[in-house]
């Protein structure tokens, strides 16, 4: 009880009213947050008891106590990092994080000498009392009176911890201590949404009697012919040879949909996650050389109609899966704080560019409006709808709107933001901006669409796919490119070939958006891009 | 009801008495067998009402037929392709398979002439009236009575279909037609296998707390300094440069350990499912160029244990899970089909190496047994026994059984099959015959394990890790390596370090194993080795 009167003077006097009104709120969606994909979780009868049980996370601490499972008082056992400490003469402070959730367990040291050696970095394993206070933002603390256990510390005592909050833009990070980025709340944030928006994107398809598959990464053709490509080589090779798989020419892949396709002439309806990779010379904030593509390819549909379906169930379905489960909260929770540090910031300590936190919710909102489709125009319509925009004097664009270019990234953006107030497909391109594989449309056109989203531009690019052998064998002449390297995908079309179409969206495209990542190489682990493979 | 009738004369005078006993159990099973997954799979009420919904698989016709959605004489409309035609005066029949499950809708024409261009491979659309015949293998038809439609033919109709069963051994399938290998039922099952194990293993993953990443595929390092690597370079640059990412050495991983204990050192419980590459020359029906890897690292263990019981409880769940989905049953029915068609088939036709059904059932069964945790062995207590069977003359052996030398296949396999009569993890090998990241054990030892398995041999190898600064240091100084492309792997244990420990399993491996499949080139979908990279 003592321990207790200290503890809520403690927390008096750390949070000023204005905040413990947002903090009450907080605490409360926390209360009720449940955690992702629980009914996944809470099934694991399949493990028999006499195998050793994983210690508890923060995670698991934190589900315990709110189903009651942990009460106040009782024992608990926490292993983590050591985010902050806060040492007085009569107690001390310190926030501990594992990365199993954004949230982090206080321990509370009525005995600051137990806490002499601890600093932030360290990582630690410590035991006490379970303590909950449901108004602070993080409520749960565990009251510490035992010696507790540095299990990591420094290894050089001396040195300064590199982590500290002056230093660390994400473009340091990432060329300083790319093994460590994982440790701040951001990036492990990030990854946290990478893997929820997997299951969440399986259980779509897994609903939708698709196969997950595998194709290859190395391969002999250089798919579409379009774009910078690696090759890939033994290294024992000769250097003449240098180039070379066993001898042969190989290439990593561009995109596995011609595999893909393959493997749906067998399956009816297949998808895939795989690293997918572009020798691009591109320096810019949306471009990656390895990134993880996901592709999907449905057999037996003449319609284009039904593969954006597809498209738009499958992130409908997966966004409201994921808000559901309190992903979108945690987000929002990590961007607000952001924007307090922001606000606070000195002057250029913290300028990289942030997506806001309203930005983000926004976004998750648009997506899950269930009311009405997304809209879904030609791209025919939707160059009236720019070349009207600019003569009305509604937007200025730096390139100009013509039917047969492409639509540039500020045109894509207007579209999503200004016309559709949201997702929008864009349909039949001219034929001549797309590759060879495409099934030809109505004048001129062939049967694609490409998703624009706002803020962003394209999302997921698809068609239906040209399945007749002839026509196919001369999309590929008129096309310029050698029929040889494509005989085998040929074949498919020469044995009870099917009309079908597909469709890829860029993983780390989809982890931006959700995630309000502003570069795209904060949404992967280990970017590589021109020049950079650091580790 | 003449319909009826007749078929059910088909169908006594095509199936001997002997047979239909079986196949009355066989129906029986089916009828019980609920679809995979099918917790996730009903929960689809987040794809709104007015998106277009994908026409029904045969699975997903069998499905609703078996749960009273669909039933006897309802119109049905099915895709698929035409694995067999019997056409006779009076009736004919098509079997139609769209791979979305192993079983087969039998279309039956009581005018034959609207057969009359249907043959083996072609693509089709039907629709007819839905006659259940229990007692049969595939007890679905469909009554056609109206012209189908033939969606692909053959686009040269007077050539011969390749999939004839005489040809079709697997590696001319592999050799001949790379593209059109899922359309058998024996490749089309292995892929499935795939996605349903992918499936089990990411619910026992997400179970456990731990999340699901992408470390990178293009690295800086060689990682363990072992086995052959790939080079990457971009394809534009000089051939003076052929091996170079933009101008900087860079290769394909061959496991992606080190970067995933930089992921674990912030998230706690990682987990991935990535392509590895191995540049060996090797030839044998075990090892791929390309292959798929399952790989976890846990943090916050000291404890060997803690690691092998991650394996033995990853494992167990997954096939538990699995068999309970009926996934065995579809192994062992195409297995027992084969059996049949072995046992009848000419001299030299048929005469590739096959695990029998048996075989595949005593695999899963030995998995699954719940009573007792699998053995653990030290590798010292595995010589010996190696030793003692040897001289008892239990057994003999290739290659010397010898304390310091490496457990051959032979060793490993007996081990599995005599000594533990099932799985086993051998633990503790001198620290001399494994990677310098392995932390030390007693008696010159490292804290690692193999797990071996009968027929087969090692299926996971992991170990502890060593977490210490400089005694990482120094074991790479041992081990003859050069620290510095590994200085960002080393930071992780100058700041906060961790105990910790993971594991690494060979993805097509456990698909060998559990589907029963002999050569690993049959376990993936497009397999490169030495000298092959077909497409």
């Amino acid at each position: 009880m003592i321990a207790r009167r200290l503890l809520t003077r403690q927390l008096c006097r750390r949070q000023p009213p204005i905040l413990c009104i947002a903090s009450q709120a907080c605490a409360a969606a926390i209360a009720a947050r449940p955690t992702p994909f629980r009914e996944v979780r809470q099934n694991s009868t399949f493990t028999p008891p006499f195998l050793q049980r994983l210690p508890d996370t923060v995670s698991t601490i934190l589900e315990k106590s709110r189903k009651g499972e942990l009460v106040e008082g009782a024992a608990v056992t926490v292993h983590g990092w050591v985010r902050s400490v806060r040492k007085q003469k009569k107690i001390a402070f310190a926030q501990i994080m594992d990365g199993s959730s954004d949230q982090m367990i206080q321990l509370v040291f009525l005995d600051p000498s137990i806490a002499l050696d601890l600093k932030t970095g360290v990582s630690v394993r410590a035991t006490g009392k379970l303590e909950v206070t449901p108004t602070r933002q993080d409520p749960y603390e565990i009251s510490i009176t035992d010696p507790i256990e540095i299990l990591g510390d420094y290894a050089s005592p001396t040195d300064l911890y590199p982590l500290q909050k002056k230093f660390m833009t994400q473009e340091y990070l990432r060329r300083e201590h790319p093994a460590l980025r994982f440790r701040t709340r951001v990036n492990a944030n990030v990854m946290r949404l990478r893997s929820v928006a997997i299951t969440a994107l399986s259980a779509y398809f897994l609903q939708n009697g698709f196969f997950q598959t595998q194709p290859p990464l190395i391969t002999s053709s250089d798919c579409e012919g379009a774009g910078e490509v690696f090759t890939v080589a033994n290294s024992s090779s000769s250097s003449s040879a240098g180039e070379h798989f066993f001898g042969q020419k190989a290439y990593l892949t561009v995109s596995t949909q011609l595999h893909l396709e393959s493997l749906m002439m067998g399956l009816t309806r297949v998808w895939t996650l795989t690293p997918a990779f572009r020798a691009e010379e591109s320096m810019t904030s949306r471009h990656l050389s390895e990134f993880w593509m996901l592709e999907a390819e449905v057999a037996f549909t003449k319609d284009l109609e039904s593969v954006m379906s597809i498209v738009e169930g499958m992130i409908r379905s997966a966004v409201t899966r994921m808000k559901s489960e309190g992903v979108l909260d945690q987000i929002l929770s990590l961007k607000r704080m952001l924007e307090k540090q922001k606000a606070t910031a000195k002057e250029g300590e913290d300028d990289e560019e942030m997506v806001t936190a309203d930005e983000v919710s926004e976004r998750w909102n648009t997506l899950v409006a269930t009311e009405q489709p997304w809209k879904r125009i030609t791209y025919e319509q939707a160059i009236s709808v720019l070349q009207d925009a600019v003569a009305q004097g509604k937007v200025e664009f730096q390139h100009k709107v013509e039917y047969g270019e492409s639509l540039k990234s500020e045109h894509e953006k207007w579209l999503a933001r200004h016309y559709a107030q949201g997702p929008v497909f864009v349909t039949n391109y001219p034929a001549n901006m797309k590759p060879f594989y495409m099934l030809p449309g109505p004048d001129g056109t062939v049967e694609c669409f490409d998703l624009l989203v706002p803020d962003m531009g394209e999302l997921v690019g698809g068609s239906l796919r040209e399945h007749d052998y002839e026509r196919l064998r001369g999309a590929i002449a008129a096309s310029g490119m050698d029929p040889e390297p494509l005989e085998w995908y040929l074949e498919l079309r020469k044995w009870g070939s099917v009309p079908h179409g597909g469709f890829g969206m860029g993983f780390e495209r989809l982890i931006c958006y959700l995630g309000g990542v502003y570069n795209i190489r904060e949404a992967i682990a280990f970017p590589r891009w021109i020049d950079h493979c650091a580790c």
